[in-house]
């Protein structure tokens, strides 16, 4: 399946249908999302697979990395930094909540509001998996070096800018 | 949540637990699984509702995008190109046969194997959509330039090998 294409695939083309390219012209290796949703469903799914082994799911294995790495946050905030729906990440939290590895507690200035935070048990449950996160990294990234992947996440961050402001 | 880390994300580490950084020494935000997973997000759910509105799904989708750029392919292929597990992908092209979008026939040297192509109904159903999607492509990389784009598939491609190469 691999084509090639000596176009440009990035074509501004003012909303004049012609001049889009076609996913014929571009090929579906030069069709940056198509490439992202190939190299995602590997990781989650290898992922998956040794999550289970540890008791653990997709939402909260992402749902105790956020928490890691921030000192409490709402549900709101949780859901749209765990790429997970809120609806799935309320029973996540309840499922952790029962673990012991997190804890919601009422802002003492607005009671609606419930902040959660990782616990020490729930940190020590990240830990255990996290090598094989990291591992899966390595293999995934391997033989590409610290400056490409620097400029890979630098055109992820960019991406992650223009979703923001276009509000997708 | 941004947050600057200075040392080295890909640190080789031969097994030895004690020197992976942490999550938190690494940084959600330079760990590039975490930010692929959340551009996928946004991307997956704002087509949905596109496709929605066109009687199509994320699965029918990608089934005839790939077809589209393909002159056949079995079941198991459009599985792994289209990023959709068997069992969905059987019962889109079951789907996508009654609507006459996608063909299915016995190959002549070898009748349990079933090549689909796509039908020039197919292939116009496609092109309805398609406009969506590159526009979409257009904004989500808005002011990165060619090159950038080319560094980052050409890295994408490096994984998608890597993943091969390890049977991930």
């Amino acid at each position: 399946m691999a084509e090639r294409f000596l176009g440009v695939v990035l074509r501004q083309h003012q909303g004049e249908l012609k001049n889009r390219p076609t996913i014929g012209e571009i090929g579906l290796n030069h069709f940056a999302p198509y490439l992202m949703n190939r190299v995602m469903a590997r990781w989650n799914a290898h992922l998956a697979e040794d999550l289970k082994a540890h008791g653990m799911s997709t939402a909260k294995m992402r749902a105790l990395a956020v928490l890691s790495v921030a000192s409490s946050l709402t549900i709101n905030e949780l859901s749209v930094f765990a790429v997970t729906e809120q609806s799935t990440m309320s029973r996540t939290l309840d499922a952790l909540d029962e673990q012991g590895y997190i804890r919601r507690q009422p802002r003492t200035d607005d009671m609606r509001i419930r902040d959660v935070s990782i616990t020490e048990e729930g940190r020590a449950a990240f830990e255990k998996i996290w090598p094989t996160m990291y591992d899966l990294l390595l293999k995934m990234f391997e033989d590409i070096d610290e400056k490409e992947y620097r400029a890979f996440t630098t055109t992820l961050h960019k991406v992650l800018a223009n979703i923001h402001k276009h509000d997708l």
